[in-house]
């Protein structure tokens, strides 16, 4: 239940990413979905990488079974195509000065694609290595004829409160932008509109600003996750103002871990569009680089608006504590008001009730009437010095 | 409950914002109050942007659907002018090098109405589009031939400890500033009757001073709701030190949380102020640039207080959960003692009333005043071992 | 109770400040003492300026009513004069470059007075607004022809915890030093007999050297303050480790916040200071700057001792509620003991206490002495058991 | 059981480090197993160096008496030799420009053979200081001809969760690079495979880019610690939120204070690793400084989740001690409970229990049933009562 | 018990501290011991500099009255001579180029000794302030034609908890050294033993070079104070883990405070060091800077270490406080177990207790032995209950 590296795909075990199958490579049918084949958990780890030289290609991250799908858009300001290849050797004739060319790979565990994607582009063997490892850290780099990207995109689910992390690679150049995500939610579906339509600026300009616009459309992802927080932070402290009980208990651990995991991608996602913007690169022009800085300042937005939640969040421990011991008081003058009445009235009872040859009271016709009277002032004496003292 | 982010108006929900109709631009009857329209709280999402075109207009923010009024005010050392326009189409004709027109707008829903002045004023897309989400964070920036300002306008509500938050831009260049608001409270009163009335230095000074002079009512208010904050928690503290209930900890909570909203819009004030002061912007002049110091050293001011206000209410908490256990403790003490002394006793009255044939006590005259004797020395030998130990 | 801006005069109410009135500038009776006039706290309100223009002088701070109070000393190396002026229109005449002129102001409160004085020295209009506002944050400013600086004096009352914050600013210049005070405790007097008596460097030097003595003199108070800070640290510490009282609390959330006030002032001090000895102000001497240099070591030392002192008051927090909760747990093991023990004997003696017709323990002889053996046996076994768990 | 100094090997006592000794440089029979002599902890102090003159070597750390082993490796894009030197003398004669010569070290308490070593390679008497002494903090430090590096090596023993360290130093020059481990894990087996297979690119490259897989090697076991770590916490987690019991808490300080000396180990490693990747070194080429570059962002990663992992615990502590506070409520709600409904009753019970002569309800036929239907009522009353309070 | 300022000699108050009397100037009888004479406390305070001139002599420190005593070593590569002077005045005599002149002065109370040393080396009048004003923060300045250095020698008493401070402050410059101690443990034996030897290097370099060895020589010093924590610490942590008592409380707030003392002298004690090594002065030579580096990398382990312990501290009072919670919940289930069963019990052996004639239980034979079977059932349903529950 815990995956503190980015890897982990979601903050609370579920049933299952739904799968958006947009263009298959080939017509076979779709392999079981993810969650019929729970591999062994250990396939995962990082360290299955110890020992091996740098720039070896190893998949790490949750096993993924689905269908490795490629899908390919060729759009100037005239228009946008969407090729079905065949082949993959068919990619490097699509690419010419007058297009650009998008190539969105869905799913990231067939390695031998990866590579001779990476062979087509001469990318890096560590870049290929970081593609594939899901555990990334979000981080910009510019290799000179390529810029690569790697950022989170994250999605919550309100009703069972949980986190869906997402890797997602892009390497753009002149005339060319490679997506690559996990097979989980497709966060471009949007853009691929307004591509398809011309709506926007989005066919007009260059990479760079296809690059804008998608990361524009993950950090919009982020806000979506944000306002999923808020409600349900909302929601517990409604419950909280009005009736605590202790189950608020384990929705506060689970908003606080999803708060820190928000943070962890987000923050560093700040500092790459951060040195997209402020960048050398000539890769990115003066028009984009307008258009990154509000997407800076939407970064800058999110991180207040995560750091403050993590405050209220704190802060709505702090008060359910404080509560919970408040409610321990009263429970305790419960007890000790109903203790400290019955206690001497029950010890009055008992002393007539001891079997002594003489004891003048119990002879007299007063005696008994005598006594209840004593007992009521002791318990009415008891209220009033409990009342005074606040307790009840 | 809950809003972090800063559209949400106030910090604890509230009977509706009291509009300050100026100058109405049409004469039909004022529509509706906001309070009387429960629009779906889902309208304020900042997700409802997700896949559009940056530059698209999207109001993001709390549904407001009180009448939108614009004021024009024109002046030069000479006098001042409060035209009337019929239609927006007449403000060019205004615009002229020997006077500085100034444009209010209350009310930032009407889309195209900021889309007019947009293009009147040639804004860029992104403001535009940054005018009207009053989910902005306060930010400044300089777009060659005028500058954009995003702040928050705070007033605090000491009686039912609301705490108001309204987003307000500027745009200003040569000879114009225009300033949007949401239509709630209008800090600018005081300044319209400095221009009106000619006092001060604001009529003889260029556009800057007036946008330093509105920046300084706002900073103003800010003061304004920090005395509210001292106040209340001087009422608080008070409580807390004579007679500390639980109420006290709701109070507390609000407190930190208002606290908590005024840091979120003082912080990026003071960069926006610091920045407009320290900046290259030619439209900045250096008479304006001592006054921008001075407001500067005023938000360091506030933060100052802010911070030691968080800190106060810390150690309040702090001593609020300390006294609590006292109490809990001293509760404890109580039920200890009674228990204490009762027990034994009501075990020796229980002992002589038990009926065994054989007991020689019972059939002794001086059984009972000697028991009762015993439990007396019993019961004051506890006091003074309780007395001792300072349990009483 | 509750003042964190700077104006509050002291934490915590207390009987009135004693004004030293030094020289007064006519032969009025003196009026009445603060104490005496308890003008509405609103008075003190920052908010009172808002809507005004800037550099509109306002007094903002604790209502005084004290005389104000102006002092001259004209000294160089040769000797020292204090001349009793009787108009302040005499003032330029003894302005000359053979001496240096200090004028000590005692009480802001005198609008046209601070006015008057700014027209003389031709003060910018925000300085004197800065002059007659307490509110004030330490600062320093460069205004090319002469400095200013404002910084708070304070001294501590050991014997009612109570921390008197006072405003002083300086102006310096060419041959000039001015000071303004609010009508509290001087500081000044050991410079004052130093110029007279001509100890030290002080008659030798220019004026920005008298000022470094003057702020000297302020920083020496503040050690007195935190030699009382820790004197009350050090008692409430022993009364801490000996006997733990919950009055304690109140001390230490009093020393908390002391603690908080001092710190406050002494941080920005240090900037004050550092940026006089750095700057690149031609009003700074070489010979100067070794010694203010010196003055930034002090301060440096008294925000290492306060940030030790907020460490260990929040150290001695931590421990008092540790070892409140330790009691809690010894009352708690008493009252359980005592119930664990009585309850089964007085269980025992209630069943022999049931009157059924057949129960045969009651008619044998032994029947009692077993029973009461038994019961011995019991408690006997209970206390071992309790004492083996160290619960005794 | 305490060791935050480096030295420390482990943080929980365990059974003896396996060593695996690898070439043995003399005939001798292997000393016995460390495990078998402990000497007096004293041994391993920092202190013992008090008084010498610097450059003094001093082996500071766990007490070791393991074989010392030295382990060389020639090797060149052709091949790659292991010989086996009967004396150290020998080894100028193995040092030429065509190939690289590596020489490990396991076990650094044979401080002539330090000596002799660093006699032939012209190390600095500190560097010969810092490799002997196990406390060093991670740091680089470039010594014009070569240069040096201290780092810690990490294993983590899920079943009895101990944190093993070990000091591994490097120097590297042209053509050399020298390891000295102690003598417990060797991280380094795999690099000797792919040297002798001649897989990936190491022995087509210089010096640097082997300092680079043999530290690559490491931070890939830092990896595996961090995994190890998270299993335990996941483990942890899992047992709080189904089943928190006491023993948890043991749990989570052991796990914090491997989280903790995981943190003190990695931050400076990411120093020195960023110090030879953008550092002036001739001795770093190009080539290199990529692979380094993409370390980095391993260690970086490895910050960001113990960061995390530091986060997660002091969540899950916070949490635990949350539920157990209600736990104690209700603990102490059963026995509020309890008493409330029976003190009352065995009260009314006492009353009728009394001796008095004059009772009338004893006589009454309808006197027990009725005292029994109001000993329920009054029973039902409580409970229903308590049900309403949300205690049961 | 407080001296959260450096004068205060130890942080918790014991016997009196061990003066090392070395070489008497004169042949008088040393004078009473420092603990025969308590002197007011008052005495040691800083305040009593307000109002002096700066420059002004006031010794600020523990009042001290041994014997102040002066050492002379002078050396060069032949030899070392350690000449006792009768008069002062014999000393510039000694001073030339060709050898090194050490002078060490114990005990700082002696001002006229002060000032003749002052008038001798041309001290600058704050230099000579600040050697007898004991309450310096560690600092280091550069005079230009000498050097001055204010550090702190640490040393820990295990047996009683006491951290011992004394400062030493150090001028030196072209072949000469002077070093002044509070007249306590004198850190300097091992190094006057390695001159008169002449082992290592300190006899054939420079004056800086000197300063290095006694800098090193106290910052071993702060190692073995480190050693003693730790083993504290260590202790304090196995009865913790194996027996915690209510004493463990205050042992972790004496290590908390030790820590925070060391940690104040520590950090300053790098930055001095880092100045040195880093700096701009002729002074110290290349040769000398390499070994100073390598102190400087000592202050970081220092800081380190110390740092690493405050976690550990604090983690261990937070395990603390988590396992009284624990024993608190412990001891309440006991009480309430144990009232569980006996109050039911209680009440039915009181109802057969009851005096009316009317109950037909009591007449039936069987009612006795059905009433204790029924008793019975009650407990062990109980017992059952509570063990399911693992309240046993």
């Amino acid at each position: 239940m815990l995956h503190p590296s980015y890897a982990q795909g979601r903050v609370r075990p579920n049933r299952g990413i739904p799968t958006r199958v947009l263009h298959q490579m080939s017509d076979q049918p779709a392999p079981a979905a993810p969650t019929e084949t729970p591999k062994p958990k250990r396939q995962r780890r990082r360290s299955r990488k110890a020992g091996l030289p740098p720039g070896t290609l190893v998949h790490i991250g949750e096993p993924r079974v689905g269908p490795v799908t490629l899908q390919f858009m060729l759009f100037n300001a005239e228009g946008c195509l969407e090729p079905s290849l065949a082949n993959l050797d068919e990619l490097p004739g699509l690419l010419n000065d007058n297009q650009i060319c998008w190539v969105n790979v869905s799913g990231i565990h067939d390695l031998s694609l990866i590579e001779r994607l990476g062979a087509l582009f001469q990318l890096h063997p560590l870049v290929q290595e970081d593609i594939v490892n899901t555990e990334q850290r979000p981080k910009g780099e510019d290799y000179g004829t390529y810029g690569f990207i790697v950022v989170k995109n994250l999605s919550y689910a309100v009703q069972d409160r949980h986190l869906l992390t997402e890797q997602i690679s892009f390497v753009f150049g002149q005339g060319f932008v490679l997506t690559f995500q996990e097979n989980g939610n497709d966060p471009f579906v949007a853009v691929r509109d307004r591509l398809r339509t011309g709506r926007g600026r989005l066919r007009t300009q260059r990479a760079d600003y296809l690059v804008y616009a998608l990361l524009d459309a993950i950090v919009d992802n982020y806000f979506g996750v944000l306002e999923g927080i808020g409600e349900v932070t909302e929601r517990v402290e409604e419950q909280l103002l009005s009736d605590p009980k202790p189950e608020i208990l384990k929705e506060l651990y689970s908003l606080r871990r999803c708060a820190l995991f928000v943070r962890r991608a987000v923050w560093p996602l700040r500092e790459v569009i951060g040195t997209l913007q402020r960048g050398q690169s000539q890769m990115i022009t003066e028009f984009t680089r307008t258009y990154l800085a509000d997407l800076y300042d939407h970064t800058i937005q999110l991180i207040d608006a995560i750091e403050t939640y993590r405050d209220i969040i704190a802060g709505m421990l702090e008060l359910y504590l404080s509560s919970a011991s408040n409610r321990m008081t009263s429970v305790m003058k419960v007890l000790t008001v109903i203790t400290t009445i019955f206690m001497p009235l029950s010890f009055i009872a008992g002393v007539y009730g001891m079997n002594f040859d003489y004891m003048p009271e119990l002879k007299s016709p007063l005696g008994y009437p005598i006594t209840l009277a004593v007992m009521v002032l002791i318990a009415g004496g008891m209220l009033w010095f409990f009342h005074r003292k606040q307790w009840l």
